[in-house]
């Protein structure tokens, strides 16, 4: 089977059997990773460019190592450091690189639907790696894959969403490719900090995170962008962590193989404790891991998708 | 027939048939691009650096792309990550480099002459990648393989050049290039943005754009550095885009089949109106494209140079 | 013989037979560089990891090209761009790095131990380049490559390391490794720059620089952190220039083929005078290009070594 999509820009899009194609094949670049063989020459000849409007480490470098072991040569375009200084417009910036023949851009924008305005103009595969507070489907993708890995499967599994949902794209992505493959997914959070449609992308709303808990197979702590604490209404990040944070004491009541995931990075101490992020129950680490696999599997489907120009010269022409 | 120059650092002393073969192998790489082989280990091993004292990510990420496409190895050296905030002197930096054995630096500075200093004392090669308002002659030669491809020949062609001349060193290098492969030169701008010299050059100068734009088979747009609005005499942006900005209705009495062309990043509104840029006559994005085959002839030209040391292991030693 | 060790963190706990062991195998690299095969496929599919808290281009690109030369995959990560500004602990990002199963990471920190903490928790190799005042193991190794190759042995050899020790991690890891090779090592600079401890590390303290310079076979001339100035109580770098500068009176009872060597980057007119850093005798230059053999040797070694995973498939499963 052959993936028919031009782009990745979110979730919300896919068919469950789009995203079980996605898994299933982050699973065999799992595989090929744990024999050891890192390197493969699937995209070679392939350029893939970051586009990166927000600082990242953590994802630009994931999907740049996920690119380099499929062979592929990338490059990095920051805001600061592009035309946009010089005040060339955005689509001009876009147009620009698009002329120089890029097989994958991997976006990163403050403003959401930045990607999308992107690959409407591009011949290239346009990655969405976190649009303002919109998506961020490459760590839903990672998150599903772990879950699977631990749990066995996603459908029927609950899962917990716990903090500012308000302002999380990664939550926003999670709650529509959970309810998808299956997952009954709750999210519980100061009321300040949830939108009041996160029932109608098919979450339950909880505000008594104690009450849930119990429930919970999963349990996703969502970062605090401590920049948010006006919003919260909330006196201090003390008092945060005292209602909502993930710790030893509140998980007393949860199941003994509930699973704890974080997409970082953390604010120890704040919406989880350092001896549940260390804790045998944590699959954080685990994430990191699965978001190269996951990547690798973005990158090959993009560009191995049907339609998509060869790479490599045809020797019968 | 081998290049037989160490260093390009600029388009003046190079002879015609030298520009003719450095356009020909970067027809030859646009035919290799085309037919979508991406990668070929024509430079496998060699070392690329570019060493770049002046902002760029669009000419910087095109000698990158370039490189890699040739299989070169890229390392860029930024002024604000040298040793030259350590105290280091500028020599100092370059002999450094230089001990490292690179093949080819690829340097921008803001001071003209500054690649030719380095050129004196490094055996690698070195490329002119803007130097002050001195030279960028891969830019000149990106344009002139786009003229050649859209209007068949550069003999006998008529281009104007509009804006800035007295700041850019694009036009110099166009100046110098285009007079040399047989086309007629025409520079036009505000009187207090050209120099003295440019007849000398073997332009021919005028002031009144809408006069002149009749006879050209090319216009070439220049970019206008805001910053030098206080020595154009004008009162503002608004004004120069009256009076030299090239929109739809200055190209009323254009020829049918002008060429509109701006070495980029543009000011849409201000230099070219944004129907011109985007309108059928534009090559902007064409030049773009043909900046990464040209640079992968310079890049290969210099290497595979006679005399080079060879980079590959000689199997009969 | 293969090495045992997972990491490079100092010279001080290295025996002799590695660091001769590491040299040899530095000199080979250095034989294939001479005969311009530039690159060797040993690292292929191997990712190697830039971690630098500290600016440095000099240390950063040689390893950057030793490891290209290999043909293993790098990846930067430095202070300013990683998630440390978004409040992450160091060791969460290095966990992080850790889940993305690099293969060595290469660390700069400006706290002394750093390095030494990263490899305890991780089980990637760790090369120290360069941990607060305390080591810089690859500089101190080149530097003892560069002197073998010129004065064609260690053993026996009076070394003068000239300038301010009391900050130099550079002098620490030569003292520690000349004296292990069965060097004279003899230091000499400001008193006030010259810890106490330093004799009890093996070597002999001097404070005045004309009576020792004539029992020289190899003058290494420090760095002077100008910034370090009000703590030598010296008025100006003028006098220490005048003190301690090397410069061609001060040399005029040297050894006529006394070596003279600077780990860069210089201040010229201070701590060496321009025509002693130019002249016949100074091997500053070849310590820049023994630097990338080194660093191949010392990535070559700490990945191939016993009992590390295997990085390349094994043909017969």
């Amino acid at each position: 089977m052959q993936f028919s999509r031009k782009d990745l820009l979110g979730i919300r899009e896919l068919e469950a059997f789009e995203i079980e194609h996605i898994l299933q094949t982050a699973e065999s670049f799992k595989e090929v990773n744990l024999r050891s063989i890192k390197k493969v020459p699937t995209l070679r000849g392939k350029t893939v460019v970051h586009l990166f409007y927000e600082p990242s480490t953590r994802t630009r470098t994931s999907f740049d190592i996920a690119a380099k072991r499929l062979s592929a040569d990338t490059f990095s375009i920051t805001a600061s450091t592009s035309s946009m200084v010089k005040g060339e417009t955005f689509l001009d910036t876009v147009k620009n690189l698009e002329a120089m023949k890029p097989d994958v851009l991997i976006v990163r924008h403050s403003a959401s639907g930045a990607p999308h305005r992107i690959a409407a103009r591009t011949s290239a595969s346009v990655i969405n790696a976190g649009d303002g507070m919109h998506e961020h489907p490459s760590q839903a993708l990672l998150d599903m894959l772990t879950i699977r890995q631990h749990a066995g499967r996603l459908e029927g599994l609950t899962v917990l969403i716990v903090g500012d949902l308000a302002h999380s794209r990664v939550a926003r992505s999670n709650i529509w490719g959970l309810t998808r493959m299956g997952s009954r997914v709750v999210v519980c959070g100061p009321p300040t900090l949830i939108p009041p449609h996160m029932d109608r992308m098919g979450a339950e709303v909880h505000d008594r995170l104690q009450e849930v808990i119990p429930e919970a197979d999963v349990i996703m702590v969502l970062r605090l962008q401590k920049e948010r604490q006006d919003q919260m209404l909330l006196p201090s990040l003390r008092e945060y962590a005292v209602y909502y944070g993930v710790d030893r004491d509140k998980l007393r009541h949860a199941r003994k193989d509930v699973l704890i995931m974080h997409p970082g990075p953390m604010n120890r101490g704040v919406e989880i404790s350092p001896d549940v992020a260390d804790g045998p129950s944590s699959l954080i680490l685990d994430q990191v891991t699965n978001g190269v696999a996951v990547r690798m599997a973005l990158l090959y489907l993009l560009i191995q998708r049907e339609g998509a120009a060869s790479g490599t010269a045809d020797p019968s022409v």
